[in-house]
């Protein structure tokens, strides 16, 4: 098993994935959004690129059927029933519901693992669950990083360090140098992994809108045993 | 101050490189290679991205005051002078002399910095050095790591976070993401960084070719003090 961390989708190209796992990494918060609406009852996550695709899709499927989520610059988009903030997708308010996103950067990252068929959604959430999806699939990895405005951001990278952490645990694998990098930056902080991610522009950005219960949320390590699968455009619990 | 990292030179812009103090760094083996070179008494070291590039330099000077160096895939390339060893750049070999190199990483992260007027080169041999250069220059950062065929490299991120933490001692800065992941990281293996680096792919790759001597040389810190700089197409030492 070969493991290869890529810090933004940009550097991604489709031979790079045909055959391998991929794993999608938003951690804050795209990612941690999807899987905790799914483990919270929601039917599925469509995730879309532009707010236009979103709109559009919303108008071919029953209206009560469907929520419409996701941000632009960290903020909820005019119109749209919810934000990118986990919380809001309670059981009370996502259950049995279709939920159309798009987010600056996790759902791009989705739409660019597509070409392989085995695509799932990882973040601090669920890190182990993946482990073992990974684990149990036996081939190569592509570890995704949605990263933020185009860079490598801090959130993800210690993501994929910590999914790295409890592969090691499962399976003896390979891997290209970042994800080791990611390996030993998480365990070096596997204590209290705040104590470096407190240092990550994104998670501060966050912070100064307000959202710090989000960060707080979805820097939680395995609330979650699920692993969502992006299968068809459509990502849905495995 | 801002310091921004790339862990390889393909996402960097002109743009990006305006006004900066920019580091080059590709510590296996080019920037150790140039820095061992004018330490040792070489005139000036003109790097070049491409083979015939050099040769045809080479045919406008004076072959008796020139030396041919460089590697593709980590080997001499043939009818050159010397490999990419930083150990054949010693004193009685090139002093006086005017070293033009290829190497396949490093020389096309200088070429691609050019578009900034104070880059400088660095390696683990001259952290100290680089990073006071820095603090003298007092203006926003940009550390390109050359990176291995076309990816992140740890020798290249190890060598940036000695840069940071030595800058530190020195200057407030902020930092992006990659910045701050390559001072912890390198702050987590201070104590002997070859614990990190002998997990890289590239460092492993040279080590199987036979050049150990290499590794040696080019993972001490702070053998020299001095600050190679980067000026119209030519390595001089500041």
């Amino acid at each position: 098993m070969f493991v290869e961390t890529y810090e933004t989708y940009n550097a991604v190209y489709d031979k790079i994935l045909k055959g391998k796992v991929v794993v999608v990494i938003d951690t804050l918060r795209a990612t941690s959004v999807i899987t905790t609406a799914l483990v919270n009852g929601a039917k599925e996550v469509i995730p879309v690129a532009d707010i236009e695709d979103a709109i559009n899709m919303s108008g071919h499927l029953e209206r009560d059927t469907i929520l419409l989520g996701g941000e632009r610059n960290a903020v909820k988009i005019e119109g749209f029933d919810l934000s990118n903030s986990p919380l809001e997708y309670s059981e009370d308010v996502v259950k049995g519901k279709t939920i159309i996103i798009t987010t600056t950067n996790g759902t791009r990252a989705l739409k660019k693992a597509s070409s392989s068929d085995d695509v799932v959604v990882g973040c601090l959430l669920n890190v182990t669950s993946v482990a073992d999806y990974i684990h149990r699939e036996n081939k190569d990895v592509v570890i995704i990083c949605a990263g933020t405005e185009g860079k490598f951001s801090i959130d993800d990278i210690i993501t994929a360090g910590a999914i790295l952490d409890r592969l090691e645990k499962l399976s003896p694998y390979e891997s290209d140098d970042l994800s080791k990098a990611s390996y030993f930056l998480y365990k070096s902080f596997q204590d209290n992994i705040l104590n470096i991610m407190k240092y990550g522009y994104h998670l501060n950005r966050i912070e100064k809108l307000g959202f710090h219960e989000d960060v707080e949320f979805c820097t939680t390590i395995d609330k979650f045993s699920v692993v969502p699968k992006y299968v068809n455009g459509v990502v849905r619990l495995v």
